[in-house]
């Protein structure tokens, strides 16, 4: 049976995918069809976000709020969020709102699932947000020895242009360095002192010093656009950053009387697969990744080719039974980035469960190509994104 | 019977005293014909000295490794030290060091005890230290309710003209806010790394956020002239600041392999007493303490007429046993103040001990004239150090 967790949304055994009503019937169908298998991890997935929203008292995301939502929103890669009502306002009344991410300049690299940060940051700048982007080279160097200097060069030789490339504008994305904005710090002796040291372990679960300032940092970045003028925000995390969002809530409402801020809204993504399918693509572990950007094809395909699948044991009985699409790497890179048109991922989908492709046929049509795709696209905007940064004006001058 | 606290000072009953041989075993019998008045008070205070010496692990202050001691490290004001041999070495060598200082910019007075710390960085200052003094205007902010700008308006308007009328030298004195060096709060993340949780509740009693982040940038101000040239540094404060330097100590031994930082040594000076003889003058309460500037002549008057004095109960006592200075809180303020010259300090003390002044004779004579003359000094300087701020470049241009 379908779960439905918030509107528009059916779970399809771990698959969240928005269709068509009449494609949405036909996917019921060929699930049913795979249902004999089940695959502890995939359900765990399903009852951990399901869990997640629960426990975190967050809200299960609505995409029907938003105008025109995007690829991740309708995909499903968006599951959850926190009080967007105040931002889907903002959006109908025209009313000013911000929308704010973050870098670590750790490496010249991002991993897959930042794409989803970026997509959504775009889709609120594409509805009028202002945008912020912080570069965290204060963090980088406490905590990867990556001294702040380094942070900048990689922060303005990669991510930058590359967060460009993947859809910001550069000319109203306001990319700031952490180690030069004194409003940040500032705000932090702020937030710090609304805040109880048990309740920070409550949330946190210790209270290590090095904790607290990266925390209260964090805070002070969020809340710190609305300095000046208050205003709802709202900003896309993975869910490993809901313990910051649910703190600068608190601190925001025990300051509304003095600064006027607003609790910020937050719109949660999914963790995204490593290739062997264990459960999060981290940035911090070198082995079987997918990251932007990759410039070998050939690493690229060997990557694809090796990556988990929903196969079954033999060719025979993947014939009979189709593939498990649900727990495929390379069908949850194609939903959540590859594939942009809904038409090609719904037949790449039927194409799988109805058997018609085994697992290295799929990943010759779909997986492969399209993930080449991405990247040859990817290559070529962050060419063309480098000249912008060389013009723009980015911290000190 | 007199305790020895560091060479070449004596303790006589809680008079902290450097005087020419002679002199001394003069006050030595003088002291003993009052040895059957026992202030509980008093005692406890010289117990509690020697304890914190014992307990907080800190050297006695031995004046005698410095060339020229200044007025408060010859008559006991400095009482404790930490590691000051390494300054005194620098000081030998001519090789470099730095002193710093901070201002807490809440309210335009500052308090009497914090000449003791001016003095001894200018002290330092004219040693060759490169002298740094901070504006805390973020916390100042966070834990007073001033805002940044009126934080800064205030130390430029009253703290920085003040801290040089006192001594220090406007050409050689580096004085910066908190809310605009960014060196300082970018050392703040990478000090906390260092700390754990449970190191710093040994330290400060309790983790809480608004601490650790006050601590921590404490550190940050205390360390960061040593990035890029590590060297030896001084730190006069409060024993109430103990804990930073201890902290600052360790982390700064913890960073050497990376940084190079030298742990920076510290001069302790004892509280000052309020005009009731309680134990410290504290800033934030406002009755009975005599602040800089006192610019009401006749309420100066009025605060010292009143002040708590060691006299006897009976005029007749008072000329038979003689006054008690070491409990007296106007001479405790000549001693440390308001008398420089030596001669002129014998002379209060024996006409009190021998009871040839009772007490009001002598506020007429040296309490009331010296506080006079050391108000008019001041407002003279301060006029004229306000010129010189008018003419320096402090903070942001």
């Amino acid at each position: 049976m379908p779960q439905t967790l918030g509107k528009g949304i059916k779970r399809l055994k771990g698959v969240d995918y928005v269709m068509e009503e009449k494609k949405k019937e036909e996917f019921i169908e060929n699930d049913s069809k795979s249902k004999v298998i089940v695959d502890p991890w995939g359900k765990d997935l399903v009852q951990d976000y399901a869990r997640l929203i629960r426990e975190f008292g967050m809200d299960s995301f609505d995409n029907n709020i938003f105008p025109e939502p995007n690829l991740q929103m309708r995909r499903g890669v968006n599951f959850g969020g926190q009080d967007l009502e105040q931002i889907a306002k903002c959006i109908k009344d025209k009313k000013p709102f911000y929308c704010l991410t973050g870098i670590m300049p750790s490496s010249e690299k991002i991993h897959l699932g930042t794409e989803t940060v970026i997509q959504n940051v775009k889709y609120f700048q594409d509805q009028g947000a202002k945008t912020y982007v912080l570069i965290a080279d204060v963090e980088s160097q406490a905590t990867r020895q990556v001294p702040i200097e380094e942070g900048k060069r990689r922060a303005l030789a990669f991510h930058i242009p590359a967060y460009i490339a993947l859809g910001l504008d550069p000319k109203k994305t306001h990319f700031y360095f952490q180690s030069e904005n004194k409003e940040v710090s500032n705000l932090v002796a702020i937030c710090a002192q609304k805040v109880t040291e048990n309740e920070f372990r409550a949330i946190y679960g210790s209270v290590h010093p090095a904790k607290v300032i990266s925390a209260f940092t964090q805070m002070g970045d969020i809340l710190h656009p609305q300095l000046g003028e208050p205003m709802p925000g709202v900003i896309p995390v993975g869910i490993d950053q809901a313990p910051h969002i649910r703190m600068s809530r608190d601190v925001a409402r025990r300051l509304r009387e003095e600064y006027g801020f607003f609790p910020p809204s937050a719109i949660y993504n999914k963790y995204t697969s490593a290739l062997d399918g264990s459960f999060k693509m981290s940035k911090s572990e070198g082995i079987g990744k997918i990251e932007i950007p990759e410039k070998d094809t050939k690493d690229l395909e060997k990557k694809i080719n090796k990556a988990f699948t929903g196969g079954r044991v033999t060719k025979e009985e993947q014939r009979a039974k189709g593939g498990q699409p649900d727990i495929c790497v390379v069908f949850e890179y194609c939903k959540n980035h590859f594939i942009k048109d809904d038409k090609t991922l719904s037949k790449m989908y039927e194409e799988c469960v109805t058997g018609k492709n085994l697992c290295g046929e799929c990943k010759a049509k779909y997986g492969n190509p399209y993930a080449k795709k991405f990247f040859e696209d990817f290559a070529k905007a962050f060419e063309k994104a480098k000249k912008d940064v060389a013009k723009m004006k980015i911290g000190k001058e």
